[in-house]
């Protein structure tokens, strides 16, 4: 089994835990490492529910903060192991899971063995399964088991955001938009009914649709409406009788998801829509106490997070969360995915700073 | 081998051959038997090519009439053997090929060996790999190899048309007109462009397009522009970056195949349109002097034919052609595949008499 050495750097731990391949499904090794490393810190005292690992301080603090970061990738595709390369003479750290967000959980593990006597007590979690299906999430099975664990004044997930506060998160929705007709023999149209130009309004009103700008404490979140997907067609000398526009909506955390699926249905107004799932965005939280030192402390301002997180589900139970964490998001996914040393180093450090503040 | 009796009534060979399953590829069979039986008529001088089979008179006429029907059908599926029905009290044979086209080539089989003196000489072409691409066709592999057994003044194809002529037939042709956008991740959706969203103005335009009724040497076409298929998208949470829709045109014979493409593109001015096939329509034909002789023998009106069929193939060729048989062409290709014994006699009746006159 690979030995994790906590008291190496955190750039040397993410390049050893991203040659640890954990794809969704396969973290056990990598969970195994973890929890044998963690263990044997005293100060912490551990939990473990499949990959899931989660371990406490208990120092009585009057105040506790959840940090958290998923342990599983994207499938790898050629991008393992990592490589050391420089980008503009910047040296940057090259593979799957370097962006999204080994990094992030390196930077995690290395100040949990650290920081014995934080300012306030501290809740790690590193979990499995974020990169599929939420029903497999690890923090969907620990919410069920041991919502207990999820107590704290404020969470801070490691997800890439350029080293950036970034609050909350957008709501997500997909929605199939059908529209239907007759078949007929395309030599006798007029005998069937298009289904693929009834669909020509739904379109157009996609195409003429304006996003919303909307300010939610203080930060501004772009809301999006898209076709993600359309398909429509039974033969080449055929009338289709059905056309599917699967509808992508990223909308604000100051709107429900109730309220999310009425607006899309009044969009689609006169069609038939059926919501697929969706996932209400949450709210930046930065009106919490601890969010706005915790801000003020890594110096920086803070910036709305557009895609969905697990920030979500705290905020969800309650617990105002932010992500902060190394790595361009536009890069996690990707197959050139990569850090710069320097983001990782930096986010160490503000993470140390004002988990160690007194 | 199974043995065709041709002085059996036009409804028993029908049932015969359709009891022969010939498949697109798998005519093998049936030809041989049709080769072998028509072989036996010393009236008739046989050609084989594959399993096309073409028995001319040659009685020193003026004039030469080419009567053609395809052997193969389109795939079976449940209905072999044939069943005798009634619909509405009306005695109906069943199953595949009944429409398309073997009551046909069964009319044309026993006229072929009864007719030992028509009034003018006939060209008899029962042919192989219709229902397929049209590279495969019989009669493509004929043109090249023998475009002299094309020659005649007037030709007949026994296609279904409820037993009414059915003059010329409309022009087809497929084109993909493509949109295009720039991928991004749906929650930043305003990095990307979106390809379906682009797609908005082609469907309209599909949706508003009305279709001419052209008339053509006394028949009206109908015509007609219909997607027949659609599909873009990535994944669930990617701006898509291209939308593809298959556009079907099917044509008035008096517009030639570069003019089609012509309209076409200009339609969707604009937007990038990849012609996939095309494949000009058939002019009537009913100016020549033995067509209006056999629409006036056959006792009726002719009408347009919406469907492109091989009739198109002897006008190019310079032999005007109509559409001749039993069958509503509404059913061919149905799984409930029928056509009345009446139909099956009245074209047999109509036929035998034209060619017999003096």
């Amino acid at each position: 089994m690979p030995q994790l050495d906590l008291t190496a750097t955190s750039l040397d731990l993410t390049r050893t835990i991203c040659d640890i391949p954990s794809v969704s499904g396969d973290e056990g090794v990598l969970a195994d490492a973890i929890d044998t490393a963690i263990r044997a810190l005293p100060h912490l005292e551990v939990y473990r529910d499949g990959d899931t690992i989660v371990a406490r301080t208990q120092l009585g603090r009057s105040q506790r903060v959840v940090i958290a970061g998923h342990i599983d990738t994207v499938p790898i595709n050629g991008n393992v192991p990592t490589r050391d390369i420089a980008i503009d003479g910047e040296p940057v750290l090259w593979g799957r899971g370097t962006v999204d967000m080994k990094a992030g959980v390196a930077v995690q593990l290395k100040l949990a063995a650290e920081l014995t006597d934080p300012r306030i007590d501290i809740t790690w979690m590193w979990y499995d399964h974020e990169e599929v299906d939420a029903d497999l999430n690890g923090l969907t099975r620990l919410s069920r088991t041991r919502p207990d664990l999820f107590a704290g004044d404020f969470a801070i997930l490691g997800e890439p955001s350029n080293g950036q506060v970034e609050g909350g998160c957008n709501g997500n929705m997909r929605a199939i938009v059908r529209t239907r007709g007759v078949r007929a023999h395309s030599a006798r149209a007029w005998i069937g009914r298009n289904a693929i130009h009834a669909a020509a309004p739904v379109l157009a009103r996609l195409a003429e649709y304006r996003p919303r700008d909307v300010p939610v404490d203080g930060l501004v979140y772009r809301e999006g409406m898209n076709a993600v997907r359309i398909g429509g067609g039974v033969a080449g000398n055929v009338i289709p009788d059905l056309c599917e526009v699967e509808v992508n909506y990223r909308f604000a955390p100051s709107r429900t998801a109730e309220e999310a699926q009425l607006h899309v249905r009044d969009v689609f107004d006169g069609f038939d829509v059926d919501v697929v799932d969706v996932a209400a965005g949450a709210r930046p939280g930065l009106d919490a106490p601890l969010a706005q030192e915790f801000v003020a402390s890594v110096g920086g301002q803070a910036h709305p997070k557009y895609g969905w997180t697990d920030v979500a589900r705290f905020s969800a139970m309650g617990v105002p969360a932010v992500n902060y964490g190394p790595g361009d998001p536009h890069l996690a996914h990707h197959d050139e995915e990569r850090v710069p040393h320097a983001q990782i180093e930096d986010v160490e450090r503000g993470l140390r700073a004002w988990l160690s503040a007194r």
